[in-house]
């Protein structure tokens, strides 16, 4: 199946050989960066936007990577010709977290120096630390000034620290569902995520067996954090208290309710497609996540910012509710800043940024034209 | 220490050797239930409240059961002299839930049939069993009318099974932090919790070593059960993003989060007093909670219960919230019910109806009294 949008797209891949200083002191002796780019970058290499990805998300924002692909990239219904990320208009990128497990250096990556997998022997790395990679690349592409930088909730956060950080490397910025720092409910489901993997005999501490990993672990983090991601509303409305088969209960400790079955066939899709370790060090990344740090407002961690920024959030998210998106808004005005902001209405939850194309697509493509 | 309360208690323990027919189909050929009791039964005995406990609950409602017991019973700022359920005035009973751990019959006791631990030869039970489990108890006790029913949370479905099916052996109903059926989140929840245990390989289908149950199962599901008894207001009070060592991130896998700390010891704590089956069984139970079914409105399933009845729940219970206290009301009041509603202002989530014991002492009290 071909999409409408940006058809049959490649993942590529930035090496750095020069070491990436870390915010823990520590620091990666090299690193590589996975990225995906639709459209063209201009001539006066002005129109790039970076799209920047949340725990589970991947470089592969658009597209498919084979016609057979039965689904396309994690935002394909925002990128593409006419979306909100016109790809007649904007050269976009999209690249890999560090720490991640989809191409760039993480944990399940190999560690030049021991000679082996990095496993836990990976520096803990911090949101800043994804971003400094970022940097490196959006530098290789010879790219002086993103026209913007634009993610969902922890994509958010690497966008706030591009705003705080590198503010004369970006033209506007665009925040989904986010954050100025973790709350410590969010963390919360964190650590329990955490605790799931790290107590799953096969974690080993982080040394399994590739082939043997600790799934169990991970299932159920991962089941916690669908559900985090889900609104109550949408919740009971698709699944209320329905058995899976039949009509009434079986009376077994088995599965039987239908969001049993949901959630059991979501985990098993996360094993297939995720690596426990990056799970443990991209969650330790967010929960680090407080773009204040060293600051005695969050008005004064932005002032470098002075540019147009887009924020929008959703009524059903209760991970990164509205109220979140307004301190945000609240210090981006104090400091002067052209802000446009949306509280829209869904029933998604916290993935109303993934799903909510529909509802996105008009404001974001206007704010991109309107201050371009 | 002596509390103000109702001082030292003792549990008790009813035994009935006549099978209990299960909701399921199955039964059991005979049970324990254990139970305690504060103040007088009066000469007519007509002034019995039976306390009804939520999951992790026990008969052990008030008072200590040692001149050493550093905490009272779970209920005892409710119980006692001149507080909401007035052992002065009343005869406070409370018994374990079947399925429990905590000396009614449940998956750690011994099967006779078998000569062996029930474990998960256990039958699934539902709240319907465990009500007319404790029909047996008030039976034995001689009492023909109970003057009120009250529970919160698991209690409150407790509490309701006595009003739609034995609506005759109970003078008045107090409900807290309630709901008439499962909805699907709180559904999930009890999902994970029960994948955490039954992934953990020490669950062993059920048959593990009691002295080496599967202690990090159900500390993740404690976990999840815990945050989910919280309010996010309480939790950002209380542990914000504040490290249990220092004032910066150690950059580590390892616990630093106040939070992390909390959650830890919390589940240590439980693991030392709860069964991981017990667990299992219960919040299967719960999930199958639906008053209504067989019936086609609440209002209709509660028809024959035509008694006083007081409603309360809490601002920020994000679990059971007011909206499921509502459709109660709304059906009782729909019956001609006299019907007491409050919805009461706390951070404490629906943890609160465990401990705002000032807020709902003189509302109780005065219920109680009124309807006398």
């Amino acid at each position: 199946m071909i999409t409408q949008g940006v058809g049959i797209v490649a993942l590529q891949y930035f090496h750095s050989s020069r070491p990436l200083r870390l915010a823990s002191g520590d620091y990666l002796p090299e690193f590589t960066v996975a990225y995906e780019t639709y459209g063209t970058l201009n001539a006066a290499r002005d129109n790039a936007i970076l799209l920047l990805h949340a725990l589970s998300g991947d470089a592969h924002a658009a597209g498919i990577h084979h016609p057979d692909d039965r689904k396309p990239g994690w935002w394909d219904a925002m990128v593409g010709p006419g979306r909100a990320f016109d790809t007649d208009e904007f050269f976009v990128i999209c690249s890999n977290v560090l720490g991640g497990c989809k191409g760039s250096t993480g944990p399940t990556s190999f560690d030049a120096l021991r000679q082996r997998r990095w496993a836990s022997d990976f520096p803990v790395i911090t949101i800043a630390d994804m971003v400094n990679a970022q940097v490196r690349l959006i530098d290789a592409l010879g790219i002086e000034q993103l026209y913007a930088v634009a993610g969902g909730s922890m994509g958010g956060f690497q966008a706030m620290e591009w705003m705080a950080h590198h503010a004369e490397r970006v033209a506007t910025a665009v925040l989904f569902a986010t954050s100025a720092s973790s709350q410590a409910q969010a963390i919360a489901w964190n650590v329990i995520g955490r605790q799931a993997i790290m107590r799953d005999p096969k974690w080993c501490n982080g040394w399994y067996d590739p082939n043997d990993p600790p799934n169990d672990g991970l299932a159920v983090a991962r089941m916690i954090g669908h559900i985090t991601y889900l609104s109550e509303q949408s919740l009971q409305g698709r699944f209320e208290q329905r058995f899976q088969h039949g009509l009434g209960p079986r009376y077994t400790l088995a599965d039987e309710f239908a969001i049993e079955s949901y959630l059991g066939y979501q985990a098993m899709r996360f094993n297939q497609r995720f690596d426990a370790n990056s799970y443990l060090y991209i969650t330790k990344a967010m929960d680090y996540w407080d773009v204040t740090s060293g600051h005695t407002s969050l008005a004064e961690a932005l002032v470098a910012w002075r540019k147009p920024t887009l924020v929008v959030s959703f009524d059903s998210d209760w991970l990164y509710p509205t109220a979140e998106s307004q301190k945000i808004v609240a210090a981006l005005q104090h400091n002067g800043v052209a802000v446009t902001f949306f509280e829209l209405s869904s029933v998604a939850g916290h993935d109303a940024f993934l799903i909510e194309a529909d509802l996105q697509n008009p404001i974001v493509l206007r704010f991109l034209l309107e201050n371009r």
